[in-house]
């Protein structure tokens, strides 16, 4: 699996960029978190690289020695977000309980991830997927959630917890439906609180996963 | 709702365009599927303008009576790709048998229609959404989707076939799940046959829909 930290936009052109022998990974988070905090206010596409570097207290020519411009700083930003939404999600996955309720923890924390980067979550999506030297961004960045998630039912399927069925389109079903309805849910905050999306997500996976049958009563 | 033939990308610059006081839909249509034709062959992002007016045996200029360009090309075909798709559900929906068979059908066809436009459909997908007069594409064709399969799962709560619930909330989580297993299933055609994802699919709307409660053996 590749450094995520090593991970970089394919540049359209050919241009050569000043390399750095010993980059520090503090400057670049912190170049990261000020793109970030800005992103809440504003979005994406207004971001002007000069006010990421007022932010950071840095100067303009230190961004362009860690990112190759503002394309490359959307796939690092992506990155850094799978991997800050990964932590969160194996934290649930690792807790106490059993499989299903770990799951949910895992749903929560999910929900408050998107909840908190809103903006970035819904302006990922609609940019669709990049090319990078780890290949498509978006599938990159389902595999390592995948990764995550099928341990997890590969347990239950152990336990008798989940019934015994190909783990991986389980594994998919139960992140693809979770993906859709959160982003459903972000476009139809009206409609739908966040307490009733997390309740349809968590009983729409036991339904999934139970090995409890279903069509009988 | 909008007229499907209407909608257009919102392009970037001001260019004004001549305008067609009577556009004729059969030059659209042949435009339109030549453009399909090539992009089976060798996808979207290698796609020439000169190509696709030489396939449909027209001139360039007629070409850009139709459209402003590349881009409103790109919508257009996305547009047209909807209303076949839906056309194919549509179809599975109204005929007859139970509502889960049906639904069941409707699988059927989107994954024949997925299969065969392929290259288009990861395109697509890839690409992410765009602004059009319409507003997101994304959205604005998966609302479309959800408006067709919306009445058929009305229908089962009203007949007792599917689960009391929120109607909405179950058409987004059939159709979310449809989507994003049919994509897997296309990067990952060695692992899994178009066989086992439908028979996956079919169940696992079955186990979201059922009126049978999950977790009592």
């Amino acid at each position: 699996m590749s450094d995520p930290n090593t991970i970089r936009a394919i540049p359209a052109g050919r241009r050569t960029r000043k390399q750095l022998r010993k980059p520090n990974p503090e400057v670049r988070r912190r170049l990261l978190d000020a793109a970030n905090r800005l992103i809440r206010e504003e979005g994406f596409p207004a971001l002007r690289i000069e006010e990421v570097t007022e932010r950071a207290g840095l100067s303009v020519g230190t961004f362009y020695l860690y990112f190759e411009g503002k394309d490359d700083l959307f796939t690092s930003l992506v990155v850094a977000h799978t991997e800050d939404l990964r932590r969160q999600c194996q934290q649930a996955y690792h807790g106490a309980g059993r499989v299903l309720e770990r799951l949910a923890r895992g749903l929560d924390a999910y929900l408050d991830f998107i909840e908190e980067n809103e903006k970035a979550f819904v302006y990922f999506r609609n940019s669709g997927s990049r090319e990078t030297t780890a290949g498509s961004l978006t599938s990159w960045a389902f595999a390592q959630h995948a990764a995550d998630l099928r341990p997890l039912v590969d347990e239950g399927i152990r336990t008798g917890e989940i019934r015994a069925g190909d783990a991986a389109l389980l594994t998919q079903a139960v992140l693809g439906s979770m993906q859709h309805l959160a982003g459903f849910w972000l476009e139809n905050k009206q409609q739908h609180s966040r307490a009733e999306i997390f309740a349809f997500l968590a009983s729409l996976s036991v339904r999934l996963l139970s090995p409890k049958r279903v069509g009988q009563e």
